[in-house]
């Protein structure tokens, strides 16, 4: 049962995602056809500077829909069952997650909470404590399969795994999805765990796609005060 | 740490179904208005039967998208955590569920799997490891609290729930969602859990709305063959 | 050929929505089941004051998601195939629209834009046009059934119709799509016409239930600037 | 005012779409990370034959989700606004469609229907309406710019513009979305002018990926039936 930390890994996005976003963006107010525009884009006929000026203008604007036609999948290791739990919430995006239901979960791997790490105490209890997990889930398999639950038992045995319990997921998103998202979850009102995803995630679109990416990330960034009100800020950015 | 079974309360829906899917069927073919038709059906001035009947025949030809401005709004508990992670994959649907970062999970409630109801060597093993699971989350929780993790020591605790822990959500989907949701979850392939629950929730539709969920469920119901595959099918009907 | 005016029917709204949203929310924290709550929350032993109360807070910080669980379903008549055309790219929405297909558009009614009902040469030249199309569609028509296109003759016939042509079309959203809705299409940047029929939806919204609805609206109305940029802002709110 | 006809331009789609599919299809089933293995795929370790069956396998038995994950984006033009209100009923996709509230349609380009190409009374007269709109057009336009409208003036004047007037969209769909389209807009119950330029989009789909959609099209040819009913059957396929 060794301890796993978050690890994200771009696998797939939109080739030459600048010229595509500018490309949309101008077929709404340009009387030619884009479809001839984009190789000349691709080719640098119109300046990078040019495309990117115009693409971070009219996001200022908040008109954001062009930006859905790029998107990013993410391979992700190293995060909870009580993450992904959270993340699938997001519903305009797609998912393909590791299933409990057909995967053995015998020597499942697990995610440390940092404050259990910091505290000797805790992390020990912890660590007893997953050590019975993993004696339960497969005294529990093997009741199940000598009584003729055969493939299963590993079905009902994850029952007794826990919200610390590791997973991998495929994940994609359109860009005006992942700015949504990375509003939410960069946010420190948001789970440690999925906040440290979430900054991993933002880094990789801000290097592939910095005109979109750049002033992502918590509401605050942007609206320079924090909305989440007087209970639950951080205190980064006044209340408004 | 009572153990709970599955239950689901039908907490709101549109009111006069039939009439609001009959006038937005009538509405794309029809020259008048559906607004001024609308009381007439609720009314009755067209007879109950004859619109059932129009419903059906429109629904048979696959031309589904009317049916789905009629909602349901359930609100479930006696559930796990396995069972709301895979609920919330489906995305034409809202969500609110009971957080565990936010209420207390010391006393947490649990699903029990039929398989360890059967086999009480199962049972009583599983049990032992709910009693290990309390005392980690409540010591974990006490050391995060000593330590002055306040308020997120519960965030952290949860760690150790185990996906049987139970839950609650709060659920709305429109009837073409709700379709396509039976035709996966009360599919024997699915899980029994959601299996069970999206029994009872199909029940709930029938009663309120039958000529619309009369047919619905495992998608062989309707196909009349099993498209699961060789390897993964009931038998309850043949494979194509 | 009669000209037609924007007229919005409420056909459709969740039963007690305040107290559906109140319960959602609540759920989310609480660890009782709202599904008990839910009949002390009708009956109104939580008082309604209470309960807006929530809601306002709750939807102040941003945290919207639990609104979706009521929806709005409109008739909405005497709106022009340009406006409809915009409409039904919201895509969190349910729509069935009057078919040109099938239905006979050999006496189309038509919206007349303020701007020409203003300026009688402009009236005078738009309706001698509308004549014209009538005309056009109605040869167009009987050529094509001379030359045996029987029913499809209307689908060829309409491709002269202009977009001004009305249209009737019922539309569901939940409260968390309206209000964005709203944000886009009360702005005195959207389409005078859209803006009207979003004029008279939020009219609508804001009796049902005003704790949702009270602040919806354009987008300046609650950042109290202009987001729209210095070219396109109409200037009632100064730029950021 | 030129006609046009449809042209459908792939401007990007994701890359080693068929690596990414199965990548996320095997991580639901798999105990490794596909963050590693997706290296592996593209370098060709598992052939693309082997790759191809095992998603042609899964897609049989229904579960498409997986295919989510790559995505087409098509510039097209050569399209009229009737088919363009349709195209943007399908939902799991993202528009960005020329503006004739910005874009000037004094010498607007148009789509002739087949049917009236084919007889020529019908082409004559319904080149003669065209002739109508454009003075109609830019009459309108003038008599506004000359009461003061300025850029509002193209807003208006565009309510004369028929559904056979020519226009520009750039469309992402991700295979699922895609499939679904082509089931609904491949069938010869579709418009003409929509199943056209549905062919051609699947004709390139099923260049860059087979085996996702060389089975693609109208349901009929899945089903080997047709589910239309029998007033609305093209005859190609029995009814059920």
């Amino acid at each position: 049962m060794p301890q796993k930390t978050c690890r994200v890994e771009l696998v797939a996005s939109t080739p030459d995602p600048m010229a595509v976003i500018y490309a949309a963006f101008r077929q709404c107010y340009h009387a030619g056809f884009v479809g001839d525009m984009h190789t000349k884009l691709v080719d640098g006929e119109i300046p990078a500077e040019k495309q990117a000026a115009f693409i971070r203008k009219v996001m200022e604007s908040g008109h954001a829909s062009p930006i859905e036609h790029v998107s990013f999948t993410f391979a992700i290791e190293g995060v909870s069952r009580a993450l992904t739990h959270q993340l699938v919430r997001h519903r305009i995006a797609s998912y393909s997650q590791q299933s409990q239901r057909y995967v053995d979960g015998s020597n499942f791997d697990y995610i440390l909470p940092p404050a259990f790490a910091k505290i000797s105490e805790a992390k020990a209890r912890f660590e007893k404590f997953l050590d019975e997990v993993g004696d339960a889930y497969q005294e529990l398999k093997k009741i199940l399969e000598d009584n003729g639950r055969g493939e299963k038992a590993k079905e009902d045995a994850r029952f007794v795994l826990p919200q610390a319990t590791e997973s991998k997921i495929v994940v994609t998103m359109n860009c005006r999805s992942l700015i949504n998202f990375f509003e939410h979850r960069c946010c420190t009102r948001a789970q440690w765990e999925i906040r440290e995803m979430a900054n991993q995630m933002l880094e990789i679109c801000r290097k592939e796609l910095p005109c979109v990416f750049e002033d992502a990330g918590a509401r605050c960034e942007k609206l320079k005060y924090c909305p989440e009100g007087e209970k639950f800020t951080c205190g980064r950015y006044p209340l408004p």
